[in-house]
C-alpha cells in the first residue's frame, strides 16, 4: 500500500522533458479529454450492468479506462493550469495544487480501482465487475468531491 | 487478416443499446476526446524516442492508446453526428459514412498497429518502439487523408 501511494505520487509529478513541453492550454485539454473519454466509457459499462451484458464491450471499455488511468494524467496538472487560459475553462480547484500528498493518495486509488476493473472485466464475471465499476466510479467521486468545481 | 478485418467492421458496427443512448452531440465529443488523449500519448512517445528514453512512460503512454484503439469508437459516429450541431464542430468528412467497409479496414489496420505498439513497449526495446510507433502513426494519417477535413 505504502509502495502504491508512492507511486501514485511519481506519477502525478512524473513531468520529464518530453511532457514538460505540452503548452499549459493543452495540458488542460488533454486532461478533459481523458475524463472525457473514461466518462464514455464508465457509461458503456453501466449500461451494460443494466441491460444486456456483453462482456467484450465491458472489457474494452474497462482496458480503455485503465490504460488512461495508468498514463501519467497527473503530468497535465503543470504550472498555469491551475486557472481558466482565455476561453478555455478549468474545473480544476486551487486546492488541487496545494494538497499534492492527497491528490496523490486519491489518484493512486483510482489507478489500483481501474486496473482491478480490467482485470474483473477480463474474466466476464458480471458480479464481480458489478462491484469493480463501483468501486471505481467511488474513486472518480473522491476527487470530484475535494477537487473540481461544481 | 479476413477475420481481423471483419472485427474491424464488427466493432465500427458495434452499437448495442447500450451505447446507442449516447446523444450525438456526445459522441461527437467523445470521439474528439479520444483521438485528442491519443495524440499526447502519442507526442510523449515521440519525444521519448527524440530525447531521454523512459520506458515505462513510454509503455504507459503505448497501453493509453492501445486501450482508446480498442474501445469501440466505431459507435460515435451514429445517424446525426455526420455534420456540426449547433456550435460544436466535427471535422468528419461525409465520405466516412459512404465508404464503411473501408474505414473498417482502415480501422483495423490502425487496432492491430496500436496492439503492437503496446506489445512492443512493454519490451523496452526503443528501435523497435521507433518502428511501430511510425508504423501506427501512418494508420492514422491513413485516414486522416482520406476522411478527416483540414
Ligand atoms: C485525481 C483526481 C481525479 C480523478 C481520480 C478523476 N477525476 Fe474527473 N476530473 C478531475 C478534475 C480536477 C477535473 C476538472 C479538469 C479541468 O476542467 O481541467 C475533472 C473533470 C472530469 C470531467 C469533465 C471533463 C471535461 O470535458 O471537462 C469528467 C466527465 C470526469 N472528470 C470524469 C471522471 C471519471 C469518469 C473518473 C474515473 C473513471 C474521473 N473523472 C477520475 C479530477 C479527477
Ligand atoms: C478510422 C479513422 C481514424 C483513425 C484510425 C484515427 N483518426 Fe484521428 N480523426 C478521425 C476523424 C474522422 C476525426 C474528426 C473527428 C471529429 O471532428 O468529429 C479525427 C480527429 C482527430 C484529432 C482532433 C481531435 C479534436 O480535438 O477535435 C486528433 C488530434 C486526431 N484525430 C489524432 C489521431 C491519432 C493520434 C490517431 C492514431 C493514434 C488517430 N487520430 C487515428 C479519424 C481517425
Amino acid at each position: 500500500m505504502k509502495k502504491a501511494i508512492a507511486l501514485g505520487i511519481l506519477s502525478l509529478t512524473l513531468a520529464t522533458a518530453a511532457s514538460a513541453q505540452v503548452k499549459p492550454e493543452d495540458q488542460i485539454k488533454f486532461r478533459q479529454a481523458g475524463y472525457s473519454f473514461m466518462s464514455w466509457n464508465m457509461g458503456k459499462i453501466k449500461a451494460n450492468l443494466e441491460g444486456e451484458y456483453n462482456p467484450q464491450q465491458v472489457q474494452a471499455a474497462a482496458t480503455a479506462i485503465a490504460g488512461i488511468a495508468g498514463s501519467g494524467m497527473g503530468a497535465l496538472y503543470g504550472p498555469g493550469t491551475e486557472k481558466d487560459i482565455g476561453n478555455l475553462k478549468t474545473r480544476v480547484k486551487p486546492e488541487f495544487f496545494q494538497e499534492m500528498p492527497n491528490v496523490g493518495k486519491l489518484a493512486t486509488d483510482f489507478n489500483n480501482a481501474a486496473a482491478n476493473l480490467a482485470k474483473v472485466a477480463a474474466t466476464g464475471d458480471k458480479a464481480a465487475v458489478q462491484k469493480a465499476f463501483a468501486d471505481t466510479g467511488s474513486t472518480c467521486k473522491a476527487c470530484h468531491d475535494k477537487y473540481r468545481m461544481e
